[in-house]
């Protein structure tokens, strides 16, 4: 490996762009090597971003008239938009990252009833690897393209994959995903209800049970455990601006105590360098805020257990998971880069 | 009935108390009357709560060394201490409502248990009637003691109701209870938690599946239902003030529309006048609050349901909610006082 | 006088015209007789604002295809749009309370330089009566035409009058106005800067030394004082729903004291039901949340005095100081319907 | 100089401490060696801060009991309390950056009657440098005692440098600073008025025209231009986390402008790496949140201007101020460490 790759983001006036550009500028192995945009086409990073302090600057250039010449791509466009750009790299040759959800779904049939989209592209769906690091490491190292989990997705499937994994869910067990989310989650467009009068000292469920992110965590999960669960899964808009914490409810056939939860969550995640199983304190969003590390706890009561997981929407969720995913595929340290970051407290 | 009805107030110093101010003094047949506390005392009221603008004032005494000479009295001061406040009330031969733990629950081996707090009046327990209007109103027209529901516990047991009543749940079913609650209902003592920099973007669970007002719930599902639910129940601290939104899960045997919850809770609430089941939106804690009324909304997907209750903690889940309760207590209109209230928007 | 008159609100979707129905349906010699709106047009209260809570319903009705049978109107529309209602309705020989911005410029050159629209109804500018309860209440008793003020301009003027009246602010003197306003002040409209991730945790400056309310204080403190000074006003944007604090900073030739300000300004107030002047405490904005109280409060140095002067921005600073006019006008009690408001707290 | 210098902390608890951890662990030139604390003696910094993720692991020890071996000693402990701790580092020839108020004010009795503790020290006052980086560079750079600003103080004085040093502000000039701060300004310790129910959705000054930070104003005006104005400094309370925005009014005897306000702010900072002076735009708090940068802009009128500044307080108006010091003592590159912070946002 060079010492530093040369990288791309295709995306950077939003906040999983702009999330990128904060991370990947501390990163010992990286050179931000050129940016796309479409409104912010002609503009320096240095205009767009003032506040950012980059020591570089670059001029935000437009995806489809220019030549691509980094060695790996970050795509932060939304879906729909962005499968056309993951598909011109990989048709170039170039390893891609893609934070859309536009990649995640093996099945055309399912994206295109989840997401209200054509995909163009069905060939590459097989092609793309589920960029969960925790799991597909060895996927991911080898990778033409990563397709970077939802951010609901990834913390629903950390709080599950060691159960599925001991048995301690089933075949068609009946398990409860509630999950509370900043407002950042729902990004940058304008909307009645993120209107700051309206969404301040508020709290609604939203998508209740039928989720974008639902046939993403159903096929993971079946992907893993080679079996389905009955997944009751309804996200919470709260008004902060980052984090998500997950609670994920399951009952046992067998008395299920805490010292075993936190023996199956320690050996499962001993290899995760970014996953915190702890043991006497349960999780909080503001222990993990501005940083990829994930925080899981629970609580048992007889037969019942309670998972909880929390997470930075934006940078565990998002950009700092693309990161890590990256640092895999070029066989760099797996926490390059991202290993000091610390939540900002207050 | 007397046109107006005298009513004495037992702690006014916290939220529950000061709430408690805010509602009757728009009542139509309530004089305040009396009004007692123990650091407060010999305060008035005008200048322990400058801001109430109250058009009548009482100076604070002690409620031990004084005589009681108010028709009904509200008892808002610390599960533990309420104990003997109410006793010695209904020895008296006064109405009390109790907005405590302390004549919740019938066992007092499980008070004693739960709240780590002797009861002293045992013989009591059975004299007491669970305040939640929706449910026991013929019972609260004659209760000599009203024991008002916990915040939680309310809006947990109305969004259980019909589905126990229908038959959708049935004995040993498991139902999950997520709720979010803003910090009001944590109370006024000061805790690092409840700081502002610690609370503030934060959010988290506290006393995950073993909370105080568990068995509360417990034993009124018992008692209303005839049986008993397997119940995993998680609160979550959020940072606003006010405000409590429960998701409920369940699961039928029986494929399950929003059309048929819907014409369940519809007919089921149909005789109360603060319950709102909405069908086409979703319950949300701003639209309910500073007021008594219940949003109650919900999603289903085959053999699941999800029901959302919104309630304020401090008016529905405690002052106004006791109001209600006298205005039962009393014949008055049921809804005497508290039907216009409106949300504060924004 | 009528026991009760009828009231027409023109605007019914926006911020004040709501806070009008919530402050109205109290309102002991008030019919809501008839609501006119242009996006609403033909929907019903009980579906426009469901949370109201509401007795009665009305349909939202055109304003200019419809005839107007009210006896006094509320205009809650936008400057610009709000001077052809007005117009109307006083041709008609009605009495309006017009909460834009439209007639409180005496001079239509400074109204059109200001806010960038053209005046039709100039003729109109003198018939309008700043609706500044606390000084006016005598023109606004007889008014046809009330201009109900700005909510910035409101707060300091109430700031200023007793230094303006007592001398102790002298022609050509320098003052400095510094306001902490909500969010809600900026209205519905969706912005970027009031995006709730931008906005939630930020605080900044806008239009600093030249917002558009300082050509109204700038008449109202010579129509009142015979005499200009030097202000510099600022107003920032901070991230709380609701309330305005005003901090008043002026300078004098003598040395002045808290003693002397209080009994100055408890003197000058002392006919003001709604304002409360403070000594040992200093204002703060959820004292008067949600209310038509304002606080004002000071500390003094040597030479230099600071007034503080809270409110809340939709009440007291709009919709209930609206309701406040037409209660002079009226010849009703001065503080009938809301007196006994209190601040939602917490 | 080496290429790593040994850091002491005295104080890891409080917010300041736990920023500067969070902080220097980035930096390339230090070592964090030894970190002392009374409550948190014997516990390991891993223990005591698990979310900063900080590579090494140390155990906090007792102060006064042990040696004292680093190069450079950051205290973070109370006022009063740091007095000591410095005299006996000094005395034993370590370099010492105080976060503490108790050597910035150069005369005791000042000292004695802001703070209301006795100074046991006073021979060191003289020795100790103001910790401005701005402006007191060559000092700093050999300075035995850094006495590092007030986060209030230092967001005031880079208001006015540039006013004082151009001659905008002239002695007896009249000058108001208007300081608006998040909570974690007022510390971890719990109050009544900082319980999050109290705080939230609030705002209100705090020791106005009589904060501790105004004699260390006046003090280092005095110092800076050699003659005395009239300053009317007044701080508010927001309910949000972090950072503070100054405005400062002043006027002047000629017309100003935004053109000669952003020449003479941009000339004076010219060697100042951290002060970005922008002009279109208007400073926000939560551009700078978590960096130590600062943000200056401004409006005039006539003869008037308008000064805003936003930093920080725990970064650059506290902990990353204090490395700025240690880079400028120990002739490290100025910005090292520091550069690359960028603000969390949203």
């Amino acid at each position: 490996m060079p010492e530093k790759i040369k990288v791309g983001i295709v995306g950077v006036s939003g906040y999983t762009g702009r999330e990128l550009l904060r991370i990947l500028k501390y990163h010992p192995n990286v050179q931000i090597f050129e940016v796309f945009g479409s409104q912010s086409r002609g503009v320096f990073l240095s205009n767009l971003h003032p506040m950012l302090n980059l020591k570089f600057d670059l001029e935000v250039k437009d995806f489809f008239s220019e030549s691509h010449n980094a060695d790996v791509y970050f795509v932060c466009v939304p879906h729909g938009k962005a499968q056309d750009v993951v598909s011109l790299l990989y048709r170039e040759g170039k390893r891609v990252i893609d934070l859309s959800a536009d990649y995640r779904l093996k099945e055309a049939s399912v994206y295109e009833n989840t997401y209200g989209v054509k995909h163009n592209h069905k060939d590459l769906l097989q092609v793309a690897v589920y960029g969960m690091p925790e799991i597909f490491k060895a996927n991911i190292r080898n990778a033409a393209i990563v397709a970077n989990p939802g951010c609901l997705a990834r913390a629903t499937l950390l709080s599950l994959y060691p159960l599925l994994d001991s048995g301690l869910i089933k075949n068609k067990d009946c398990v409860v995903v509630d999950a509370k989310t900043g407002v950042s989650g729902a990004g940058m467009s304008l909307r009645d209800d993120l209107h700051f009068p309206h969404m301040n000292e508020n709290l609604k469920p939203y998508a209740p049970l039928h989720h974008r992110h639902v046939p993403e965590i159903i096929q993971e999960i079946s992907n893993f455990a080679g079996f389905s669960i009955n997944l009751m899964f309804v996200p919470h808009l709260v008004a902060i601006d980052r984090g998500i914490l997950v609670s994920t409810y399951f009952t046992t056939s067998e008395e299920i105590s805490n010292e075993k939860l936190f023996e199956i969550y320690s050996n499962f995640y001993s290899d995760s360098p970014f996953v915190k199983v702890i043991y006497r304190n349960l999780p909080e969003i503001k222990n993990v805020r501005a940083t990829n590390y994930v925080q899981i706890g629970f609580e048992t009561s007889n037969n019942s257990g309670v998972v909880f997981v929390a997470l930075d929407n934006l940078t565990s969720g998002a950009s700092a998971n693309a990161v890590h995913n990256m640092n895999i595929m070029f066989d760099f340290k797996e926490t390059s880069g991202l290993e000091e970051m610390s939540p900002l407290y207050p």
